[in-house]
């Protein structure tokens, strides 16, 4: 199964201090594009691949949805969710995305954040979020930008004016990328931009929005120790329906 | 109108010498991976957008389509179009195309070859392509990638280990990019890979392939002054239907 580093101590501890894991979607700087990428939440059927602390599944049931079945696969994380929540509405279970299976047309809304960059049969979980969507489902997720996941060091260069620029290379080579943030050794599967939409269609889905987050000026302004974030896509956001 | 730097004598002289100019199709790199997201040729209504010496539609009626409409902002590259074709199925007529119209359904593929680039209007024309063709028409089109457009000094540096990497910076800043390519002051349109995908959408068009040219070792054993065209895309290219 794919390296689940969230239930090593040293990684929980780290992510559990992050701004988005204490102040929730508010502290995400990418969550008003992914947002306005989700359909009216009223009485939906809603998957969260990857739900951590659950934020996003709370949030959806305060925006109407009928009920959010929240899937991770650590046991830290889910843990933390439960204690946050009472709603009956909301489910959380134990998964690993890479032998998930979904109940056929169970859901109206597929929702994944910054999780699919771990996993390794993208394909395989892809025909499964296609099965256990309704006729017209929509699926939106957010991994990390292939143009951020590509470079064999990942890091930054001064262009001939002195500009801060993100050096890519590696990019066409698809496959595991070891860094060290948080914890040592963290795996991640990099794909080019076209695979992730490749797999979408050829999978059945039909691509519907796509958004390269960066920062914006006044986020820079904001954050200093962003610098760059305006300069190359920290996040890739993709919304398909069935 | 769109810079028409074709008809500048230094850039025509300088174009006219590249190897897709003298070989055609054969020696562009990215040609096999645009030609596997063509349609069986056989009776087809085409139109290429940016048609330059003619070469694609030459290669369009060899491969069975009906008639192909060439058109270009060029004078000097019609010119030598006309001379190297005597088929009666393609015609070659001047046109700029931000300001194209083109007749309702008349064509079951639009084609483009690294021409849209330089389009400051690309939302007017996309929707020219959309009235242009028929339903279940196919559009298939090359530009100059995103990563590729961007940055304001189009370059490369080492990473920690050495290793060849392009500097990306002004990802998210789209418009105008002047480069000095073949001649000086040559204006580039910059779009991100998403707006390319959305404008598309937005126009009507559903997605079905796209494409992050890159190019292989064995193209950079074979050309060795294309160093670092493994690391990071050229082109996309990208293929929609109607």
């Amino acid at each position: 199964m794919t390296q689940n580093i969230y239930d090593t101590a040293e990684f929980f501890a780290g992510y559990s201090r992050l701004p988005r894991s204490v102040e929730g979607l508010a502290a995400a700087p990418e969550w008003p594009a992914l947002q306005s990428m989700l359909p009216d939440m009223q009485r939906l059927r809603v998957a969260d691949l990857g739900c951590g602390f659950g934020w996003f599944c709370r949030w959806a049931v305060e925006a109407g949805a009928a009920s959010v079945q929240g899937l991770d696969v650590s046991e830290n994380m889910l843990a933390r969710a439960r204690e946050t929540t009472s709603d009956p509405a909301i489910g959380y279970a134990r998964a690993d995305l890479e032998k998930l299976t979904l109940a056929e047309g169970a859901f109206d809304l597929v929702y994944s954040s910054l999780t699919l960059h771990y996993i390794e049969d993208l394909r395989g979980l892809l025909e499964q979020v296609h099965r256990g969507l309704a006729p017209g489902g929509r699926f939106v997720f957010s991994v990390e930008h292939p143009m951020y996941t590509a470079p064999a060091n990942p890091g930054w260069a001064r262009d001939a004016d002195g500009r801060l620029s993100w050096t890519v290379n590696r990019y066409a080579d698809e496959g595991a990328r070891t860094t060290d943030w948080l914890a040592q050794g963290v795996i991640k599967q990099h794909r080019t931009l076209a695979s992730y939409a490749n797999l979408l269609i050829e999978t059945g889905f039909t691509l519907t929005r796509l958004e390269e987050w960066s920062a914006s000026a006044a986020d820079i302004a904001a954050h200093p120790d962003w610098a760059g974030a305006d300069e190359r896509p920290s996040f890739l956001l993709m919304a398909a329906h069935r």
